[in-house]
């Protein structure tokens, strides 16, 4: 059993209260979370006790919506129109793949989600054997969406990794899906909805992200992607929608309606220009709310703190309100939605029986000083040198900058650098 | 001597290119710069050798724009109207501000630079003497811009703290300035303009924040701010404005042709609403353009990695341009312009002969990596956390987390927490 004990506590058990706690580590499990007496403390076993000195125990960052293995991008292309950094840049690049390129740059992302606090990814790409087995071998949660398009994938690829995912790590899980309403024939969308009805699981996409692709949707189906995805049933048991920049009042209905998650992923809208999604709207009428820093190459970080400023600031900036969306809802946000978003109900709250799915923040840090109001700090002022430890699954994988994984971080830099001859 | 080997170094001194090289620094200045032969070294006497295991050495930044102290305010009054913020909690708490304060929360502030690898401040506040003794206690670098309005200062106090300051230290000086059209009478401004003639220095204000600001100066005086204060001879030796957002093609032409500097605040202007400033513009009419953070009440973090990606973020999303406002010339922004935006111009690039205000990034992190290239991944995916090293005058001030300062950062911390009940 792991003891953290001398430090501060947000649970998201019942607000965004702070209190003074001690939180217990049983295997991958949190059992207990209070304030003990000297006889509980006397009974237990602890094989580690961690002070945390004064410092911030909260739940993990959960990364709704990723590419990982984009990594090898990172900084190749930019400063360039969307169009041309797609199909001149990325997309070729995409097709030299290989899973030893997918299994090192997924780890490299990893590297990079547990230095900002981050224990999942909602992860849509592609050779997923090699990408599972990186994030095992890290002990690294992640919930892949299908990535089904016209170019690879099908229904029935679907059903057959759905059942193999879902059945191979607590660490692993699948949900149905397909890449977008523009690269996904009508006849596999309506393929991948009987699915989704088969296991009565939700259903994700790309949606919404650009003006365009909403205009050339409504020139086919004369419907936005969200009316159709919601037409031919794939809503019947949730899911939602990465970017969700462009929608309207007709699919914001149906996100409220259906209960569906908008993962909104700011850093990427604002590198590729894209827009701004109206959240403060999105926060108003109830709708769900998760954050993803969407792949490296159009991000280019893996950070949620610099997701979280720029939900924050961007609706400031869009709404010219200075008090648009609070930083209370963001943090919100980043933890318990994107947590929630991903079907990982186990992960969200810092609670008896709950995933330790956990970080701890230094607060002894001049950007958390003075402590008016800590989770404003993290919002407004945090970052990712604030993250002391991230542990996953009751595991720690990273702690005072150091990684515990399965090999050397400079052995994963180097081989990644090497590997960007293949292309 | 000190000596820093086994390293890359972007100086600055041509373009962007990174090359191998080491650098020597003799007291406050860089002594050489280049790969020296076997003989060189072995002639040499140094007191330290820093192996930079591969990583980067380059100019630190430096912030052109900021209020230190106002770390007093972090995260006390957020997500509020821009109106109320001002009057009804930062006025309030300013005057109740004593010269401790300044210097507990100057310090505090000034952790933070180093920590973000900002080596200088151009800082506008009150009770100068403390601000100084804060930063020469420290050993940092500042260049304090006078902040004469209706509620304190005057030319003649102008005149006697441009004299003062500006022979106190080389870590000292001073320029000229006014808080800002909308708070200063023009008698005021015209004593000002006589110091800056009869000094021959130049003059910066805040300068078209808000679109009120503009429209309530042109009611007044049928000019813009920019408009009066060329008007009143005030850039006859240079200068710049703070914050721009809302300058016009009038202003803009004055601008460039004499010569003054756009310090842009991207962070402060998305979090008060106050819009986006074109930089694009600025850029493509040869404008030029530095970098500030602005205080922490109104950011609320005093991080240069945050400021560069908002400035060429913003300007894709203003643009709808992904192409907008290259990396690289944000980072020549936030290193370069800044230094010569303050003047300090033997503070900007890696040569020979220049003051040792430096920085070293660690590129062994996963968000630096692979390394297709560094300037982007510095824009685009650093972090405060990349900083390894920040030397200011040639003195290592922060070093792998660690302060070398006149005091522990932990009894800033616990000064600065205690003093709150002060207001």
């Amino acid at each position: 059993m792991i003891r953290f004990y001398n430090g501060k506590v947000l649970t998201f058990a019942e607000g965004f209260d702070i209190t003074v706690a001690e939180v217990w580590i049983d295997k991958d499990k949190i059992s207990f979370v209070g304030n003990p007496t000297q006889k509980e403390l006397e009974e237990q076993f602890f094989e580690r006790e961690i002070d945390l000195d004064g410092n911030l125990l909260m739940p993990s960052f959960k990364n709704a919506h990723t590419h990982s293995a984009m990594t090898f991008l990172r900084s190749y292309a930019d400063d360039m129109p969307l169009k041309d950094w797609l199909t001149k840049q990325v997309f070729p690049m995409e097709a030299k793949l290989k899973g030893k390129h997918i299994y090192t740059f997924t780890k490299l992302a990893i590297l990079e989600y547990l230095s900002s606090g981050i224990t999942a990814s909602f992860d849509m790409y592609f050779k997923l054997d090699d990408y599972v087995k990186a994030n095992m071998d890290a002990g690294f949660r992640t919930v892949i969406c299908s990535s089904t398009n016209d170019f690879g994938g099908s229904p029935e690829q679907d059903e057959e990794d759905y059942l193999k995912f879902n059945s191979i790590s607590p660490l692993i899980s699948y949900k149905f899906g397909c890449h977008a309403e523009y690269t996904t024939k009508l006849d596999t969308i309506k393929g991948i909805a009987k699915m989704c009805q088969k296991y009565k699981e939700p259903f994700f996409a790309h949606n919404s992200e650009t003006k365009q692709e909403v205009e050339e949707c409504i020139a086919r189906y004369n419907k936005t992607p969200t009316e159709l995805f919601d037409n031919l049933g794939l809503y019947e048991y949730g899911g939602g929608g990465f970017h969700c920049v462009y929608l309207n009042d007709s699919d914001m209905k149906i996100f409220k309606e259906r209960g569906l998650w908008v993962i909104t992923n700011p850093a990427s809208n604002t590198k590729l220009a894209s827009g701004v999604a109206d959240i403060s709207k999105m926060l108003d009428i109830g709708i769900n709310i998760a954050i993803g820093t969407d792949g490296a190459a159009s991000n280019n970080a893996l950070d949620m703190f610099r997701e979280m400023y720029l939900v924050t600031g961007l609706q400031k900036l869009r709404q010219m309100d200075a008090s648009a969306c609070p930083a209370n809802d963001v943090l919100y946000m980043a933890t318990v939605g994107s947590a929630r978003a991903m079907g990982l109900v186990d992960c969200d709250t810092i609670e008896t029986g709950k995933q330790a799915d956990l970080i701890v923040i230094d607060l002894n840090m001049p950007n958390m000083q003075p402590i008016h109001n800590i989770t404003k700090n993290l919002v407004f002022s945090g970052s990712k040198k604030n993250v002391k430890l991230t542990m996953c699954a009751g595991k720690i994988l990273y702690q005072d900058g150091v990684y515990y994984l399965d090999e050397d971080e400079r052995d994963i830099y180097k081989r990644a650098n090497e590997m960007l001859k293949d292309f």
